[in-house]
């Protein structure tokens, strides 16, 4: 059987025997090669451009070190793989930038795969005897194994910690992944990390605690974040199907945007780095929860007829914070699983700072932005 | 004055002063973003998606120090800063992918600036009282700073290297760039490393003379380039003006290319990684001379021909191997300035194994490769 | 004026005028090559065994960042190198092991390095027409710019951090020292982090708590470095001069300790590293007052005696969590000076989790453990 | 069975079974924790304090990546295992440094571990089933697996290159070694590297031909190791049993040297880096034959009397350019096995600049430098 190495910025070699070849050959795999990992925060840390295909590689790599440590072999250990290596094969252009937009209107998530699980990703998976619906479901996070793949420890958030920050140059990713991988361990059917890692896993924990404000919630990767999502909304209403639009790679997003009438303006922007600024930027708690729950385009409607701009010159973002998955990983204490947050002192204070330190922001471009800015306050 | 600080992921923060700000707040530098630094070697190097934008900025940064290093102050400090920083500005989507292509069209190449430099850019350099002439002058590599810009010695190549070697993971490009910035030195007005840097010298040389087969000119980046460089020139051929072409990001080419009748095929290829394969590689010096000079399209059409395929089934790579300019690099030892060639017996080895690593190749699709490596033997 | 480069591992080139030549020529810094920056945690990371020479080198290098940074030239910045390069000068050997012992009987502490200044580095320094005095006191953090060398934010800790990551392979320590250099700042005479920088101080003071279970106060680092104190101790009350043992290198120390018929015993232990092993382990909070505060030394005869075994083989190790500085340390936020504590909810949870996760131990050779253990339920 | 994991700050974690903790547990593998790698090297390069012991570590982790890729089990394997971490166990103290002259007064080399397998290791390896005579063989090359732990493709050099550049700083080291230890292949009975390893090979060989110059053969690193060798040479003289010396450790040589009346004085300026200088320092081919096979002692006394200093104030050093092993490794090409200076012409040059750049010198004391250069131009 042949086996390959590919080069990898971060793992180094990653061996990939003929049937992950066969997988990554597929165009459904070679598209994520064009989305980009972090949406638009390489326009905050100017090297962040690595791709999903990169990462899908890398998560693979890490899966196969943890099916070897936990001693899984068989259909069990090709469904793993093949879960891994396509986890995130339903990505959205711009990663997670344009999911919800695209899936307001399409009705599915990254990881509802099954749709594209028909083409020749199935194909290739059905020749290696595998059932599209299982890896599917581990893809899902669904069974013994799925923890695996997505649960709380499992080796997606291992990888792009550590890639995040060999991307962006920010250190604090920087986590002991190997040591992780090596202690992963399942009690019952739960897993776990195995004794004496409640601090393996508050380091996981704090990381990504710190990448969230330095990189992933920076304020300028929020605002291009919200241009770019209004942008491919307008896109989506003024008539390009939604459907055609999620299957897009970033190249032909960018592109549509630039030449659409409605979007055009906003791709320049993109484009150029005229980004908006922020008009208000405050914690959610001084935010009165009618506009915390109001619809955000309305809120714009609102504010932009009470500054007198256009309603496209307004945005409104009201995003929650992202979960913070792995405070509810469970570590062998004693020889007790125990969940981490009951264990560890630091999970509860980092929940609440990484939720104090989300804001709400309305944004609008420099010009107008003092005018928005006390329109905010009088509407908001 | 404001300095702000940008995380880059090979030099950590680099500091940008008002004047550095603005010029990267051009939409000429902003479109460096979107112009991939090692085109189409993401396609063997997963990671090596670095883009022009984040070059220019280590560039810029090396200079300073360089510029620091031999205490050149004032207006001169200045041109060196801007020529550092723009030095790229002028490149063609895919970087040196399309540049020859594009360049028999349009006439100019990437580092002859001067219509650049017409529009925004210009504007700011004018603001801060600089000669865009100049500044262009610079990055041609003319007068005495203009060897820190681009010359033998240049910070262009101490970047390029170690960025490679980040992000394509292949370590053989990591050079000791501090090194080489501190021992920069004029000995009259060429610009030389100074007494004891024989070594430093050779070691720069050796890793640009291992990265060349291990990445630039790997045969799946040689390959890759081709149907890139082809469709691209059918893409004019077909209509689309050379000039606008210029001025596209990758972002515009690949969508381009993937719309367009006659590279659509191409286009897709590309995006789904079904490149065409080597049909002959053969070291330059066991083909004959007649087929090395011949026009590539012509021998393309006799060997589709002899083939029995559609003439755009067969490319004909003839490209010479790159200059290696760091042969011609002066050292000081003993006190006089001598050519690295005449101090280093590696360098005329090196040149050699250069010349003789570099092949003349013609590529097809899979389906095709047999007739046309058997056409290719009577033709070539 | 020469200047020179030397190589280091984590900074890669610094550079070092005459005057800091000067210093590091002298006998008392080249002694710092043969003293190991953590100790005995080489018996738990065995590629930990740089030494305060090169940790010197690095607190020397940020703090010229500094010092540039914040724009301090003549007799102060002078005045600022030395301290920095100095202020290690006084170690005992194997670092903080011994210092606890040796100050018991010598009376002085490592910082307070007066005497040390009346030999050669004091005449390097009053060439160059500084006052030793000045000096001393910098180190011991006194005044604006003693801070820098010894404070909540100084480059001390930047520099080890980073550089016991790189040296046992953990990457906690991993922080943005770049960063925190770029944004030290003077608000009066307070030295503080710039306005933006919540997180970057918090980041420093998680990489701290994080290498501290880890490294720093790993249960194999505790129990060498308290059987490596004990033997000291002994070393000493066996008639070898206390002054002369604050002088020694580790060589010299480990071998005085091999030789004496009182800690040979314990000497080839360590050399074998055939440790003692935790009879007791446990939260401080949890140990009864009275033998927390009780003499460590008569605890263990109550305990040997209980256990039947010889005094030697009971080792008492009541030592107290070392301070976390960084906790006082002030960040400008909203134009406004404040402490670190009171603008991050983090700070006091930290603090919490450091000095409960700091333990109580009683440790003994492994064929008296559990003798050991059982008195100890005792007496302790 | 129990595995423990050891990190290191090389290869990050580094999987131990039973077997393995129990060779390193032994006293005759603790002591190379105490025996720095590059011997006294950290004269040159301040980080360079790291150990035989992490080496061993570090070469015991690539034998079983190779053990696994060549698919090597049973006894074999672990006879393979036992030989790639035993193999620096008969180091003398300062590793290579003092190598010769106690061989010259011992009659045997660090790889000759006979003696040493009596101990403690022969019991554990006894115990195992393993025949130590068995690993001895391996330990000197010998037998189809001897070549993986001691030949031109050994996983040694492939350690300590990585090594060396991690804790020296100086990048030309930095060896794709995960690809070397993959690629690994027998032909019939001989290691090779597979097809297409030409490159792989020479960028090897070029990372020693870097590294030489830089740092094993940097002039301080030679006149400091000559130094330490004629003291040790004198030690044993002077009536110290050479069997015993070998067995020391760098702490106990240190300490020795600085105690001993005839080397006191030759130990305090290696303490204080109070280095002898050059007199004397040419290319090979420039000195007499005779001068080249005298006895140096001899030639010392004779330059020492010509220019009226005392015999131990002149150092003549004639050693010879260690070997490059590499160059006599075997490549895959076009199927067939090639010897690598038979595909390379790379090879022959490197040879040549190896040896050329190698020097024959002269050292003094810097008080009487000019009379011995002098006087060695009249005597050489």
């Amino acid at each position: 059987m042949t086996t390959k190495t590919i080069k990898d910025a971060v793992h180094d070699h990653i061996r990939v025997d003929e049937f992950a070849l066969d997988l990554l050959d597929t165009p459904e795999m070679q598209r994520l090669r064009h989305v980009r990992q972090l949406g638009t925060a390489y326009l905050v840390y100017p090297s962040a451009n690595h791709t999903r295909f990169e990462h899908s590689l890398g998560v693979y790599h890490l899966a196969v070190q943890a099916l070897d440590n936990l001693g899984v072999g068989g259909t069990e250990r090709d469904e793993v793989r093949a879960a891994a290596l396509l986890h995130d094969v339903g990505h959205t252009p711009f990663s997670h930038n344009t999911e919800d937009v695209i899936e307001e209107h399409v009705g599915k998530r990254h990881d509802e795969v099954e749709d594209i699980l028909e083409g020749n990703v199935a194909r290739v998976l059905e020749e290696r005897g595998l059932s599209p619906e299982r890896v599917a479901a581990l893809i899902r996070g669904e069974g013994r194994y799925g923890q695996l793949v997505s649960g709380e420890l499992d080796v997606d958030r291992m990888d792009y910690l550590v890639r995040d920050a060999h991307h962006t140059g920010v250190p604090y990713g920087t986590i002991d992944n190997r040591r992780l991988v090596l202690e992963l361990d399942f009690v019952g059917d739960e897993l776990v990390l195995g004794e004496g890692n409640v601090q393996t896993a508050e380091a996981l924990l704090l990381a990504r605690a710190l990448m969230h404000p330095t990189v992933y919630s920076h304020h300028v990767a929020r605002i291009s974040k919200a241009m770019l999502k209004r942008a491919t909304e307008r896109l989506i209403e003024g008539g390009v199907d939604a459907g055609r639009v999620r299957r897009m790679d970033d190249h032909e997003l960018v592109v549509a945007l630039r030449n659409s009438d409605t979007t055009g303006e906003m791709g320049k922007r993109l484009a150029e780095r005229r980004l908006y600024k922020r008009a208000v930027w405050k914690p959610r708690d001084e935010v009165p929860s009618g506009s915390l729950d109001a619809e955000p385009r309305e809120l714009e409607r609102e504010i932009a007829d009470a500054a007198g701009v256009e309603p496209h010159e307004v945005i409104v973002d009201v995003s929650t914070p992202p979960r913070m998955a792995e405070t509810e990983a469970s570590v062998v204490v004693d020889g007790e699983k125990r969940r981490l947050e009951g264990v560890s002192p630091l999970v509860k204070t980092l929940m609440e700072v990484h939720e104090e330190g989300w804001k709400f922001g309305v944004y609008a471009p420099e010009r107008s932005l003092d005018d928005v800015e006390k329109a905010s306050e009088r509407v908001v």
